[in-house]
Parts: structure tokens; sequence; C-alpha cells
């Protein structure tokens, strides 16, 4: 990355005060921030921006007495995210071409300009489409399909007939389409059922580190387009997640739950079996559902309930010392009153 | 998979009502079965399978007016399980014979119709046992033994020394033999334990993606036959699993912890290190177990006590609102009676 | 392993009663030790250890009527490390040399010694100092940096840019550099923040399987000297974990969330975005952290308190039935004084 302050002025559409001449390499934290980076500030951080050493600060207004070059523009966030995106592609690792070493089994298909890593393993029959890529080390299974710009990072597994859309993100070491964990009890022992069904991915997912995704016993275990799931998470057999959903780290869903569309998980929520929450539904974090939820219900405990009842339930316990002495403080006044042979017992 | 609906009747025992002559290709669920599919209804789904568009339904007793072609069968789902491992088999993607990019070490001894997938990598002095498959990608250490008919994923890490039984199942991205977490306190410093023991997992054992499970400091990590592990459990050094017990997902296991045999845990259970519980002991999801516990107890809640103490306290605290209110309007009472001088404080 | 019971005594420095020619092959616990081991006894164990069939017992005091040798010394555990230490390194499996099939890519410096196993895989321009041991399937981004006598297990991921220093252990199926979990809301959809900050990991850190350690945003995620993670951890983008800190499995910490040193995080820990620990912190089992806290504090729960603070709560709340007992109990009491027109209501 090599760009003018005056360049970087063009590409954000803003207004420059002070060198467009000098040179930026770098994006950086305020915090951090030194000669040849670039950062920003949000309204609550210009006393910070003031004193940056950065080269240049993308800020939402005009900063007096600032050392720093300055480019004001109405989103300094928004804007700063193009600069993002150009430090990523620059400093991506992204395998080009096919490796040498890449195995690729029988009938099967590639798109143009598909990147395939050291060690990369394709199956039987499985087709890769345009530009997508896929790391070192990671496995295809037989009769999967890989849509177009969509990238696999390294180590991934993903097994027989997983189908995953455009643009779309797995980050290392997933495992998408393992089996559901279904079992009958016969005689006292578990017999296995077999997972025949399988795992489809939309367009625009994303998919943390170590997430695993099961196939479905029938049919299919589906992520719909734009969701996006946290490191850790579990997705199990015939659990169908609604569109644009966020799924924070350590999600769980047991076999055959339903999410609805904007759904959002916090970290470490878990949701038992065969239930559904309706569209935009909200837990929040460490939150354990044992129960369907309508649409727009905002959940938060163990068991999970509405978040106002968990508060308050939150509070009262919190203020159970004092309810204690209260208690006893009663049972001693009604005791001097009645006498001692009809004095009540305990706590 | 093209059976006529004849031969599937043959295979399951049942009683045809219908065209025996139509092909059947696929299995699929009630609710999504159409034209070439064979799926099954129980009991209370019986007027959904009227209506179905499969070509044919095992059901439990004669359905009046059925479109499709049915056959009647004492357990129609256990009938339905032939047909999905028939299915299964035809589906996966199974390596067949030893890829020549799979890597053997010194000393490896491979079995009768042993698989080994691309990439593959086994190390020295280890013995893989007749038709047992390893996926790509996967890694075995030295000295490791593999049973017979067992199978192991793709992307796998399994380090030295490790013993694997006959017909189990390690699914992807799983960590077997690991270092336990072990440390000395010296002077402010962790000092590893070295963590020489190892892991001997039992014939029949299924163990979900992205499990790990430690090697032990001295001595073994036991899984014991029949055990099944669901996706993102952790099973410490030094643990024993007994026979036929079951793990949902993302149970975890500190050190040196022993299960009995028929040992159920929910999803998201943890138990702290050096307990044990008996035989068919029973976690619900979310319990954190903090102490031994005898054979049979069913345990629930953080920390866990018998389910129906917990229920109880999980009623007791819903309630409380109400409590709250009554003491208050105790107190009111006492003072009306009592005069302000005497009158007890809070809550 | 083969060594005499004689050079035992003298490698650890202590006293020996008992046969010093005796040939010793094997570490074993107390409990599992027979001819040909060696083993200790703490002292509470000393009953134990006189009907040992070991070969060999370390002991804190001399035993009368011991079957076995016995070498007396001051610290047993400690002393036992030494032999544990012996036999790790001849027992583990690590790859020597660069394997046939690793990848290198171009730019890549190789210290003195270093060990790639089959299959690895090194990003153009990455540097792996000297003894450094990369295990099979392991794949290494570019621009990275190993750092000397570190070991990375097999099947692990790292991503582009991330530096790792000296003596550090990587356990399988970590992914480490993965992106942070960033997304801005823009009409509705999530639109990613490009991560482009990296991981930065110091000297004598050990990190368990399975464990996810996210790149920055901007700047690094920094795991400090010493630092020891177990199983299954997740460390969110734009953290850091100050040194000596000690984090049980399941360890769970949000972006931006900070670690001062010597903190311990017990099993099953989530901290949330954003907070901060102080020096010496301690977490308790299974707590929820939700706001920072000063150095030296203790808590526990969900969310976590001050750990006497939960104990007092977990006590009430299990006392909760005797407390409705004792209300309904004043509540007749003050009904049969006041008469009916005046009783009070519930619970």
């Amino acid at each position: 990355m090599r760009l003018s302050v005056s360049e970087i002025c063009e590409m954000v559409g803003g207004e420059l005060v002070g060198d467009g001449d000098a040179v930026v390499e770098r994006v950086a934290s305020l915090a951090n921030a030194g000669p040849g980076d670039v950062t920003f500030a949000k309204r609550r951080h210009l006393k910070a921006a003031a004193s940056s050493k950065a080269t240049v600060v993308l800020v939402p207004e005009r900063v007096q007495d600032m050392a720093a070059a300055q480019i004001v523009v109405g989103n300094p966030y928004f804007s700063f995210l193009k600069l993002l995106q150009l430090a990523e592609q620059e400093q991506r690792g992204h395998p080009r071409g096919v490796h040498p070493t890449a195995v690729l089994g029988e009938g099967v298909q590639l798109g143009k300009d598909v990147a395939l890593g050291a060690h990369a393993v394709v199956g039987d029959r499985t087709t890769i489409h345009d530009r997508a890529v896929i790391y070192p080390n990671t496995s295809i299974g037989v009769y999967c399909e890989v849509g177009e710009d969509t990238v696999i990072y390294s180590n991934v597994s993903i097994r027989e007939c997983v189908k995953i859309g455009r643009r779309s993100i797995i980050h290392s070491c997933c495992s998408i389409g393992g089996d559901g964990f279904g079992y009958l009890q016969v005689e006292g022992k578990h017999v296995k059922i077999p997972q025949v069904g399988t795992v489809e991915i939309g367009d625009d997912v994303e998919i943390g580190c170590n997430c695993t995704i099961d196939r479905a016993t029938l049919d299919e275990t589906v992520i719909e387009d734009g969701v996006k799931i946290d490191n850790h998470s579990h997705i199990a057999h015939n659990c169908r997640i609604g569109e644009n959903s966020m799924l924070i780290a350590y999600a769980r869903m047991g076999g055959s739950t339903v999410l609805g569309k904007n759904v959002l998980l916090a970290e470490d929520v878990g949701l038992t079996n065969d239930i559904s929450l309706g569209d935009g539904c909200i837990v929040g974090g460490c939150g354990k559902v044992s129960r369907s939820w309508p649409a727009g219900s905002v959940l938060l405990g163990t068991p999970a309930q509405r978040m106002e009842d968990e508060k308050r339930q939150i509070v009262l316990v919190k203020k159970l010392p004092r309810l204690y002495e209260t208690v006893r403080e009663l049972k001693r006044s009604i005791e001097q009153k009645l006498g001692a042979d009809e004095k009540p017992k305990g706590p």
C-alpha cells in the first residue's frame, strides 16, 4: 500500500486539510498510528486525534491545532473501510492457480481462475466455480459444489454432497457435513442412524474457525444467504438459519432447530433441539433456550426468559440477603407479641 | 439406489398395498418426499402420509385413501434404517486403496483392503488393520494402532501411541492424543508436566467433529466400547468413559474424571476434574457437575443438584416477585399493629 | 528408556534403599506401576507405596517393609518430572528434517535443524527459526515467523503475518490468525470489516488443541510470554493476555478484552468484549464476566461477582424452600391475630 494523502482524500470524497503529498503505507488504529499511517477518529476521540502522530486522520469535523493532515468526511469509519479493504487485498495470502500438489478426483470441474493451494484435495465429480479460492490442506469430498468467489481457508474438512454458495467465506479447521448425532436405542445399545442428507450454505455467508455444521439425517441442513457465524459454533443436523442472522462465538443449535431471519445469538448461546425462534429474535450472552419463541422476542438466562423478566430476577436474587433479614425481623416482632408457645419456625 | 417397491417390501418383511413395480431412487423425510422417494410415517403422522407424494411410504398400519404405495410393517422407522444404511453406502465418499500421495513411515503395517486418502500421513511403526479407512489430510503419529473397519474422516490429528478399536468412527478435525493440560507452579511460572501416557479408544465408538481427547499424564485416557461423543467435546487427561455412555455436544470432562456405564450427558454439560459419576447417571442440558454422584443420579443446574431440587429451585426463583410482595404486606400489617417505634426495617 | 535404579538415584540426587542394579524401562502411576516401572508417592500415599509392584518408587521419607526399591528425595513429584521429560523425549514422534512432500513458498527461510513434517506447507517469505518443529499437514501462511525450538503439531492452520516466539507449543487443529468477527450494519445487511491486523504470540506459550486466536482488526492480538491456554479456547480480535496467565478449557474472550499478568480463568469461563481483568484475577469455573474488575479480584457466577457474594447467594437460593415456608407461617400467625378482613395476600 502506497498512497498519497491526496489520493486517499479523492478515494473517500472528503475535504483535505494539510499536506496532500505525504505518503501513506499502512492502516492503523488511532492509539497506535505513527508516521506513514492513515487512521480515523470518531467524534468522541477528536482530542486524541489532535495529537496523533499519524500522517493523516479521517475526521467527522475539522480539528484545530492538529499535527497530522486531516480529511473531513461524513462517516470516517465507513470511509476507512475502503482503506481496510485495500490493505486486506494486498496483505492476504490467497494462493493463486492450481498448485501441483493439489489432488483432483475424477470428473472434477474447475471454473475460471480457481485457486487450489498446496495439498488441497477435491473429490470426484465436485465443481469449483470461477475465482473460488481453496487454501492448503483443505479436503473437499465428492459431489460437492463451491460457488463463485467463495474462499475456503486451510485445513477445512468438507464431506460429500455439500453445496456452498457465492462470495462465502469458510474459515480454517471447520467441519462441514459431518454426520448428525442420531441413534436408536436397541437392547441397551446405540444403533447409528445413517445420516444421508446434506448441507446447503447460501451466498455471502461467513463461518468462523473451528465450526461444525452437521449434515441432515434426511433432506438438508440449511444456512441461508448473508448469515454470519463466529468461531466454535455448532449447527446440528436438519437446522435452518434464516437470512442475515448472526451467531456469535460458541453458538449451539440442537437438531432440527430453526431460526428466522435477522436473528441475533450473542456469545455462548445454546438452543435445544426441535425448537424455533421467529424473525428478529435476540438472545443475550450465555442464554440457553429450551422452547420456541415468536418473532421479535428478546431473551436472556438459563432457561432463557424475556430479558426484562430475567433482569428483574437477577436483581431480586441479589437482594436475597436483605429479604432474609427482613423475614427474620418480622418473625422476632411477631414472637414478641404472640408469646413463645405460638411462635413460628425457621428460617 | 434403484429398487422396486416390491424389493423394498421384501427387504423389510412388510405387507405391500399398491404398485410393487414402481421404482425408488432416494430416501426422504415425510415432509419432503416426492416421486421416486421412499419415506416412513410414525403413527401420529398417518394423516400426512395419506397425502404424501412419495412413491412408497412405510407405515405401522394400513392407511385408507392413500395416493402412494404403502408397506405395512411393525416399526417403520427401524425398517427405514435399513434403507438409510443402503443409501449411505452408495452416497458416501470413502476413499479406496492407498492414494499415491499418502505418506507411510518406516515399519507401517497395513491390513487387507485398507484405504488411505490423498495426503494422509501414517507415522513410523503404526498398524492399520483390515478395511480401515483414513480420509485425506489426516495425520496419524508413530506407534499407533487403528482397528478393523474403523473410519477416520479428513483433517484429523492423531498423536503418537494412540490405540483405536474396531468399527469406530472419528469425525473430521478431531485431535486425539494431544498433551493433557498439566503444570507445576515453580517460582511463579508454569512448568510443563510432560504427558507421556496415551489414549485408548474401544470398539464401536463414535467421536464427533472437532473433539479433543487428551493423552494421559501417565497410563491411559480410556473411552470404552460403544461410547458416542458429539461435536466439540473435550475429554481431558486420564479420564475414563464407561461402556455405552453418550455425551452430547460440548461435553467437557476435567482431568481424571470417570464416568460409569450408560451415562448420559446432555448438551453443554461440564464436569470438573477428579470426580466420578456412577453407572446410568444422567446430567440435563447445561449442567455443571462439581462433585461425585452415585449410580443412577439424575442431575441438573449450576452447580448441578438432583433434578427435582433444581426444578423446584427454578420455580421458587421465578416466584420471587410474589414473595417480596407478600413480605412487604406482612411488614405493613405488623407495623400497623405495633406502631412506628417498633417497626422492622427493609426490604 | 533403560536406566538402572542407581542411575535414576544419581539423576534425582536421592538416597537409595534396595537394589541399585535393577533396570527401569517405563514411567507409570503408583496405581498401575509394575515390574520395570519407576513411579513416585506423595506423603499421603506411602501405604500404597509399600505394596507397589514397581521396580523403584520415589518417596519423601523411608518406608518400612517395602517390596520395591526406594529413592528418598525431598519432592518426589518434582524429581519424577525429570524422568517424565526423559520418557517424553524418547516417546514423542517429532518429525526430523524437511520431508520431501513439504511445500515451501518463495523466499522461505529455514534455520538450523528445522523439522517439517510430511505435507506441511510454509507460505512465501515466512521464516522458521532454528530447531522449530512443524508436524504433518500443518499450514503456515505468508510473512509469518516461528521462533526457535517452537513445536507446532499437526493439522494446525496459521494465517498470514502471524508471529510466534521461542519454545512455544501449538497443539493440533488450532486456527491462529483467522479473521476477527466484525461487521458494520448497513441497510439491514452485515458488511464485513476487513481484519488487517495480526497475532503475536510470545515465548514459552502453550496453546491447546482446537483453539482459535483471531487476528486483530488493526494492530495485534497479543499473547504474552508464558501464557498457557487449554483446548477449545477462543481469543477474539485485539485481545491481550498478560504474562503467565492460565486459561483452562473453553475460555472465551470477546473482542478487545485485556487480561493482566498471572490471571487464572478456570474451565468454561467467558469474558464479554471490551473489558479488562487486572493482574492476578481469578475467575472460577463457568463464570461469565460482563464488566471490568481490578487486580486481585476473585470472581464466580453468571454474571460473575465476587466469589464470597456468589457463594452466599448460592446458599440463600438453596434455602428458598425454607424461606417460603417461614413466610407462610408468619402470614398464618398474623391472620389469626388480625382476623380475616385484614389478611394479607399470597404467596
